[in-house]
């Protein structure tokens, strides 16, 4: 079996805002043992992928970065989009790519944004998904839920399909978005939901026929795309088409609607970084619940995120609390509100203060 | 009538930490218009005294600086402390000096870590006062209270001793260190109260007497640096008795046992800058209530003292918070706990962080 990794590895990761930037976006960020983002997600698949099965998704302005981040790699398998539109074209995009290399190809769409504590168990599901995924599944992984997150969509757990390498496989019966807090508590008491991680695994025709069948015109223009693929006619076809591509995310575009879903849960320690407090949550902490990058002194501060740098931070009387301290911009908010960190983002752009973005 | 300016200019100003430092301290913080507190301090008297009436006592550590700031001041205006010792050993010190300027002066023990609005009518009681300090009153400057402070020392008004130039006077019945907020409420509201600036003006000889009478090991003390003035044995005596002067303010020292104490009740404008709160209380506020100094981008933020410089301070959801970013150190607390920048001055020290102080 010719099996394939697709990296996404495009965005911006706009809520760890201020210490992501355009220029320098999550999957870019040394957030957790010195190594990036992207860098950990080149590492831990090494068992699984040479590296000339590994390819990447991404954006003009980072590929230069991330081929520098992963010299391993063969400077054709990162594949760039004109610009971002959505999951489910960046995967459309790849899959062409893919199919060119093996019309029997395989492929793994995983993420450059999430940590993954056990690497080994992750390896060792990818290779049982790929069993899978021959049969002519959609195989999605499915993140055995470790608290009630309003953060996460949910898949719940139909039919079981037997086993694949040890780990049991059920059909996916719904894709939930994310639920109230209520909801998620019956959801994770049940034991027959889990997280949806974003990551797949399926062959090149199979969701080239899910984009034919589910998002024709998308599909119409990836076929356009895909008969100049290796030739000088690619990048201005390319450049012409991708403008016209309506954003759509995998899972609403697909995945809700695709039949002969099937969802792998696994605990393999995995967290979506999405945000300073799911950054704590891998990070050590102190006694009193607060996770303290950089220089520090506190008095009477909890559950408190520092992420600092070479400055001093002092803290007084502090509970829940962000701070994330960079050279030339610095925020403060309570953890429950740090999702708003994107209007910030969006109001500096609109103010033209670019040069914090 | 010989009338001099004693301004006291020693100290470090530990609650504007990180703003204030050793080398940096509040008097030599341009926190108000562009101007240091003492370039102000000195600036709005000069309509009452020529600069050579004009003396300052501080430290060693600081006169280079504070002389740099007033330039126009004689060099040997600056009476140099070799350590702290409180306000009554300090203004002792002055009070020699001064007799030596004038057996008959008059002086003015003025702050230099304090702001004035109203520099015109500030001008105009310190002559009044002078007029009654000549009768041998020791005259204080009463605040008139502005809120019910529980951060002020107050004077209880007694008799009326009729008035000077257009203002009231009053024997001071009582002094009171800082009340709790109940007691505050009723001092406010009696009309008969007002705050205690730290701002006397006296003849030379009556304080030096008061010294004999209340404080007599000091009076020795001073009177043997007294001797030596202007002389070789000045400095080697001034070092060799200071080290051993008591601690001790000029309020529990001498003014809460001293008789004809009198108080000009006066309405200039004056606040303490001895924290962040009160420098939000001259600083202009937005319509949340916010005192923003530097670039800010906020979301639902109120009520905050956000005092930058040249990085950008996001805030989300923040309510009476005060953040204090320079260069090498940050502070973030609510408003009401900034008190205990004290105890991270103090615990910084005790770790050897002297860097930050």
């Amino acid at each position: 079996m010719a099996f394939y990794a697709l990296i996404m590895a495009g965005g911006f990761g706009t809520r760890l805002w201020p210490l992501s930037r355009r220029d320098r976006p999550k999957q870019s960020l040394a957030l957790v043992g010195g190594r990036t983002m992207f860098e950990h997600a080149v590492d831990r698949i090494a068992p699984v992928f040479q590296p000339e099965q590994i390819f990447v998704v991404t954006g003009a302005e980072h590929v230069d970065s991330l081929a520098a981040q992963a010299p391993e790699l063969p400077r054709e398998n990162f594949i760039v989009e004109p610009q971002g539109r959505g999951t489910a074209p960046a995967i459309g995009l790849g899959a062409i790519h893919l199919l060119r290399q093996d019309p029997e190809a395989v492929m793994a769409v995983l993420t450059a944004d999430h940590f993954i504590v056990d690497a080994d168990r992750f390896c060792q599901v990818l290779a049982a998904a790929a069993e899978v995924a021959e049969d002519g599944h959609l195989v999605t992984l499915g993140i055995a839920p470790s608290f009630p997150s309003t953060g996460y969509g949910y898949i719940k757990q139909g039919e079981s399909l037997g086993g694949a390498e040890g780990f049991p496989v059920y059909r996916a019966e719904r894709f939930t978005e994310k639920p109230t807090l209520e909801t998620a508590l019956h959801m994770v008491e049940s034991g027959e939901y889990s997280w949806n991680s974003g990551m797949f695994i399926w062959r090149v025709g199979r969701i080239l026929k899910e984009f034919q069948r589910q998002m024709p015109e998308f599909y119409v223009q990836l076929a356009q795309v895909e008969t100049t693929l290796g030739g000088a006619g690619y990048q201005p076809t390319l450049n012409r088409v991708w403008p016209e591509v309506v954003k759509q995310t995998i899972d609403y575009g697909v995945m809700e609607g695709a039949e002969d879903v099937a969802v792998i849960p696994v605990d393999i320690g995995w967290s979506d970084i999405g945000s300073w407090t799911s950054l704590s949550e891998i990070l050590p902490t102190d006694r009193e619940g607060n996770t303290i990058v950089g220089p520090h002194v506190g008095i009477d501060t909890r559950e408190t995120v520092v992420f600092g740098g070479k400055r001093l931070i002092a803290t007084i009387g502090l509970e829940g609390m962000v701070i994330v301290d960079t050279e030339d911009a610095l925020l403060v908010c309570p953890r429950d509100r740090e999702q708003e960190v994107r209007a910030i983002v969006r109001q500096l752009d609109s103010e033209d203060r670019g040069e914090y973005l």
